[in-house]
């Protein structure tokens, strides 16, 4: 604990604005002592906060899961070291406290984290194999000028196969030029093919790119990316849940992929291979509600395996997606999808008209889109498919009719019952 | 009328089996009077049978819109030279009253047939433009060596573009040899690209392929696939609505697509522009309720810009297949499913089991499907996914369990309620 003393004010200071020092160093321990998304260190510190947890486990208290989770390294975690080596590397550590902390992408991680923790007490504390738990993360390690704050909203995440083929690498970079041109945010993992196609034509698009790496950002994984990490770094945002040092092994992927999930507005699968990374990606955006894209390709590929596989799926199948046009509605926000239809600066609604005619002249699907609106919470199109049934590309088109018609609001956040009609009558 | 006499019963004996020479050439001036499936010609068929509407269709009876349709042929119609020229060129003429006249295949066009009567009267007889009706034809022309009447049992549509690339017609050879190996008919029509890359291999496979043609049995279109007509109506059958002499013209082409839709079990659409004869063949297979199946291929070729399309309407969308492997249980018997389970032959079911209860064991999808099946008529696979509302390639999941259980029965027709479940009790 000597360290603490010697990071200061000043040095905290380059590292995460406004934090106590001792709430760094806490959840820098917390990072450290366990690997990432463990139930049982996630749920102490939501239940006594970060400084109680870290006491707690520090003096082998908090109960025979924590302990479990935290036995390998609860005395050699060094959290001042840690912080120190991310100022070396010129790395922010970002916490829930601080304001630039990515809340809004991290939402539905906190809706399906406390879901799982239900479960967990349900089945006996059984912890799932093989998979990320799809909780937050304690803390994040970043570089670069991007906003975490904004991840999550008009951003893409494009992944695949490290073994992609051509076709593979030149579809990634058509879809993440496109989109990054049109202010989308690319994300992506740092690996070659698929990853590294979309992040490099995002730069050289002049776009904004997230890099979520699973080992720490001061050893670039594979070193064979090492200059694209650094240029990410320079013009879009590298982030990791891994402290610095830490190698990239096989778990840390997995965690990895979640929060490639949650800063998507929605997530493209390019090329994959049968139960690839990818496809674990996929998986984690359904769970956050996200929605899924996958490209098709030759069947005569191994590359597009997984691809058809998602899109065959008789359960929430993928999205099929063959070019930036196909996906920026879907990660867009209502300006794209209202561009894209004809007359609407023609015909303004009659705002004097009584709502509960106007509901009924709407067709049956865009009555269901309405009727899965809530008036108070802007709600996102996948949301509002899940709420009313109808097909997310169904209530992507259903909804500019709604605006047009004066029935809805829009924001950044999505879609909500018209402030008029609240008004006048509880919907 | 002169020729009758010189066709004599020997001669119509090669022609067609066991019919009266007068249906014969009742039916083949009404065939080659008006374009193929024309509403009122039909109808007046429908309701006077062949003999007579022939008779008034000569006389400038039937009504206007009978007289429209037959105005340009109904006195140059020559049925008695139709019928000499496909003797001449080896060719049989098959009415419904023929023994081999495929009802199985056609059944489906007699309702939607009978369906579309009554919109076109509701709709003030107005004729849609552009497309097929989904009417049965009067009669047609074959040669070869297949039995019309197995058509639509086991057999798969496998269409496509005329300028297929190298990899549709490498998948629509690798999907039709290995299917006409395992005893499914093909069935696509003459064109270059997909269609003769089908049969040809159906032909190497020494399966059964059928051929369906727009124009005459006598002008093979395109010429350049002469040979191919002579090897199909050697070993397998060369079908068509059109007279001998009858050039493919347009109207033609879709109207043809419809008989391949229906001589289909199923259909796969391998490669396809846009809005293109292949997506047409698929809309009449959804028409008539036959599994619509599709080819995924790159999203920078224009050649699977149609399968992209029937894979992503919101409506009723394609069914991805990308092997054989896939297609064989949606397009062949109960066999094929339950050759893909396993422990078919372990254990046999309980037959003394209370039905009620062997039902309360399944689980909520098969019990869903058990209850989409008919007690008395067979149901495919599709037909049972439309009552019970579970997907298809679940239904066809979900049937071996059923008949494992004891609780269906399977004929080529479909799947019913066991025998037993029937005799006990009403369901």
């Amino acid at each position: 604990m000597g360290c603490v003393s010697e990071l200061g004010s000043s040095a905290t200071g380059g590292l995460t604005d406004g934090v106590a020092v001792e709430l760094l160093l806490a959840r820098a321990y917390l990072n450290r002592v366990a690997e990432p998304a463990n139930i049982p260190v996630w749920k102490l510190v939501r239940d006594h906060g970060p400084l109680e947890a870290a006491r707690m486990v520090r003096a082998r208290e908090g109960g025979d899961d924590v302990l479990a989770a935290t036995a390998a390294r609860h005395d050699s975690a060094d959290p001042e070291a840690d912080l120190s080596a991310a100022q070396r590397h010129g790395l922010r550590f970002v916490v829930p406290e601080s304001p630039d902390w990515p809340h809004f992408a991290f939402a539905a991680l906190e809706r399906t984290g406390a879901r799982r923790l239900v479960q967990w007490r349900d089945e006996g504390r059984r912890v799932r194999v093989g998979s990320g738990e799809p909780l937050p993360p304690l803390a994040l390690w970043v570089r670069g000028d991007a906003d975490p704050t904004t991840l999550g909203t008009r951003s893409v995440g494009i992944v695949g196969a490290r073994a992609a083929t051509a076709y593979g690498e030149h579809v990634a970079a058509e879809l993440a030029f496109t989109l990054a041109r049109r202010d989308v945010s690319v994300v992506s993992g740092g690996a070659y093919g698929i990853d590294a196609a979309a992040h490099r034509a995002a730069l050289s698009a002049e776009g904004t790119t997230v890099l979520v790496s699973a080992g720490g950002l001061d050893r670039p994984y594979p070193p064979g990316n090492a200059t694209l990490f650094e240029r990410v770094g320079e013009s879009g945002l590298l982030v990791s849940e891994s402290p610095p040092g830490c190698a990239p092994h096989r778990p840390r992927f997995l965690t990895r992929n979640r929060l490639i999930a949650a800063f998507s507005t929605g997530v493209v699968v390019v090329e994959a291979a049968a139960r690839s990374g990818a496809t674990n990606t996929a998986g984690h955006a359904r769970t956050l509600g996200r929605p899924v894209m996958a490209v098709p390709g030759p069947v005569t590929s191994a590359m597009s395996v997984g691809c058809h596989e998602l899109l065959r799926r008789d359960l929430d199948p993928a999205l099929l997606v063959t070019s930036a046009a196909d996906v920026l509605p879907i990660v867009g926000g209502l300006s794209e999808v209202v561009d894209g239809s004809a007359g609407v600066t023609a015909r303004a609604p009659d705002r004097r008209a009584d709502p509960r005619a106007e509901l009924d002249q709407l067709d049956p699907t865009a009555r269901r889109v309405f009727e899965g609106l809530t008036a108070r919470r802007f709600a996102r199109p996948d949301e509002i498919a899940a709420r009313s049934g109808v097909g997310p590309l169904e209530v992507i088109r259903a909804l500019p009719t709604l605006d047009l018609a004066g029935l809805v609001e829009t924001s950044d956040a999505g879609y909500r019952v018209h402030e008029r009609l609240r008004r006048r009558q509880p919907i």
